[in-house]
């Protein structure tokens, strides 16, 4: 099997695993025990917290540990701001995308802004918009989990913070944290994570949270995490993650080079005849999102497994609709839609690997063309 | 050391654990992929469902997996009922306690009926109110997780809907689950369970919900879980579950007499004059919580850590205030509420253990009442 589906999981780490596996046995405790081993728990915790916030330089930041990236956004959303208008893009996640359509449920103003045809938001239509409205909640992704654009999340909040200083931004991160190298500005009130998307435990994720910054819990209950998140810690999946992390960040520009070589080694041997490149040439090297023009992406999917190899059709998390909503704000017709299949790289994948999968998709794409003309 | 503090967290199984590593490591993949990987992992989550319905012998409700017995709790509050008069018991822990709060908040009518001195909700009280008020929801816990009372929810809830059909119903059976032979009738329309009390991995709970019972997500995104619940499943933490879960249930009725028999021989050792049982007879064998009169409990249980003995020190979610407001609300005084330590068993702890505690508890209290009295 060779696995291009890294950006809707990623296998977890033996190594992280391992090292946190003493978590389950001896240190097993629950963190609000007020003996030893409740407050060694407590305190493994803590670490984890310093470690990510290091990995994203900005110490002075908090960390709130979730479920998954989605409770993440959820709680950024939902949680901090609570009238007004909101303002996002056409690129987000469901996670950020169905929680402002219910923030429009509720009665509140929402937004979504145009897309570049990378799946980059379009920044000038982002500040004007700011510029025009009296907003006070942004929240634009640093990397888009389907065409794998990065947006300039710094530069955008900087830029919407000298409009109006009030205005509360928040970024998921989820697709770029571990990956891209990236250290997280003092404009960015609030960004969101997740463990299993870089080897770490699925069940994980975070919220990095600006000091000062007040937020409502959105689990509500024994007041773990500092009031912000209840629920008993997952002390396990959170060492797992802080030592995933650590392997990504150990190794995050080299990672991010080697990453980038597998991508357009992907590219060159395409057959442009049949494919389209959707991911812009600055996108993360993680993701690459082609289509087989003219085809279903699914049956194109499907013939690529019967030879071993697995790609995704688009978010596996918005696998339900004919068309990916995002790809198409990004401007292409019926016929590229159509034939959207993405492909996401890690580290682990060898170069070998890449050259085989490219030749057996030309292929594969070719005879399923053959018979299509028949 | 001799862990007695299982009510807060329970020791993961090897053996579930062990079973479900497949998970992680060949089977890691998203259940949202629509390949044969991801198609296998959503179909073990289906099977992890059935086993647990199983269980709790109501093979025609749903079950939605969560992060925690708090998120369950949390979504059975706020995600079903969305106005009108909410009424709970003064006995439930802080994820139904809090969840009520800010219901009140919120701006709706929040009741929190009595509790008898075992910790049980006075029945009468609870259905005068119901039959005396327009009542929407009911949240009556299992099993109180401070002093093992377990209220008889399947009579209570069939009483409420012979007031009023449409009250929906809910109980947090995190203490109950896989420890009180039970099956949920047709009466409870939601039931809260935990992974991590059984033995499972922390990050996993699941509410069970009847079918056709209107519920909106609480965590919005990918729409996963039916729509109820979005975020990647954790399906090697689901798996665990299913499993331990099944250990459990495999031996329901045996570990329920082997723990009580514990319970009883912990009961009949101690030095009845210096500590007040607050547990009731009916309560759960699995919880024992006990008044060391005239001391700190805080005291005690540090100088029992000493001695290797690992107890809590009431809910080990509510560790910051200085009296159980649960304990309290059982109608305790000063002396009693401060001597209030909490001995929680698990099939695990030996015949041996219990005979070895139950004596060091006793010296140790003599020993702290000597030093106070000199």
């Amino acid at each position: 099997m060779i696995y291009l589906d890294n950006a809707a999981t990623t296998k977890p780490s033996k190594v992280a695993i391992e090292k946190a596996l003493v978590f389950n046995e001896e240190k097993f405790f629950n963190p609000s025990g007020l003996y030893q081993g409740g407050l060694f728990c407590a305190n493994e915790i803590k670490k984890a917290k310093e470690s990510i916030l290091r990995n994203l330089g900005c110490v002075n930041n908090e960390v709130i540990f979730t479920s998954c990236g989605t409770e993440s956004d959820n709680t950024a959303i939902f949680s901090v701001v609570k009238r007004g208008v909101f303002v996002t893009c056409k690129g987000e996640h469901s996670a950020v995308h169905k929680s402002f359509l219910e923030l429009k449920n509720r009665g509140l103003k929402i937004e979504f802004i145009d897309l570049n045809e990378d799946g980059s938001v379009n920044v000038d239509k982002l500040l004007n918009f700011c510029f025009n409205n009296e907003v006070n909640f942004v929240s634009i992704m640093h990397v888009n989990n389907e065409t794998g654009a990065i947006n300039d999340i710094n530069s955008i909040a900087k830029q919407i913070k000298s409009i109006n200083s009030k205005i509360i931004f928040h970024s998921d991160g989820v697709q770029a944290y571990g990956k891209i190298p990236y250290k997280i500005s003092n404009d960015i009130d609030l960004y969101s994570i997740s463990a299993h998307k870089i080897n770490g435990l699925k069940g994980v994720g975070a919220l990095i949270k600006k000091k000062g910054l007040h937020l409502s819990p959105y689990i509500i209950g024994g007041g773990q995490e500092n009031g912000l998140r209840s629920g008993t810690e997952n002390v396990f999946g959170i060492k797992v993650f802080e030592y995933a992390s650590a392997e990504h960040y150990n190794n995050l520009l080299e990672n991010f080079n080697y990453v980038n070589s597998l991508k357009n080694e992907f590219i060159n041997g395409l057959n442009k005849t049949n494919f389209a490149i959707i991911s812009g040439e600055n996108s993360s090297p993680y993701i690459l999102t082609i289509s087989a023009k003219g085809l279903r992406g699914e049956v194109v999917m499907h013939s690529l497994e019967e030879k071993g190899i697995i790609v995704g059709n688009g978010s596996a998390c918005s696998s339900k609709n004919r068309f990916s909503r995002v790809i198409e704000a990004c401007g292409y017709n019926e016929n590229i839609l159509d034939g959207v299949i993405r492909i996401s790289f890690s580290a682990e994948n060898t170069l070998d690997e890449i050259k085989n999968s490219v030749s057996i998709i030309n292929e594969t794409v070719e005879n399923l063309k053959g018979i299509l003309n028949k």
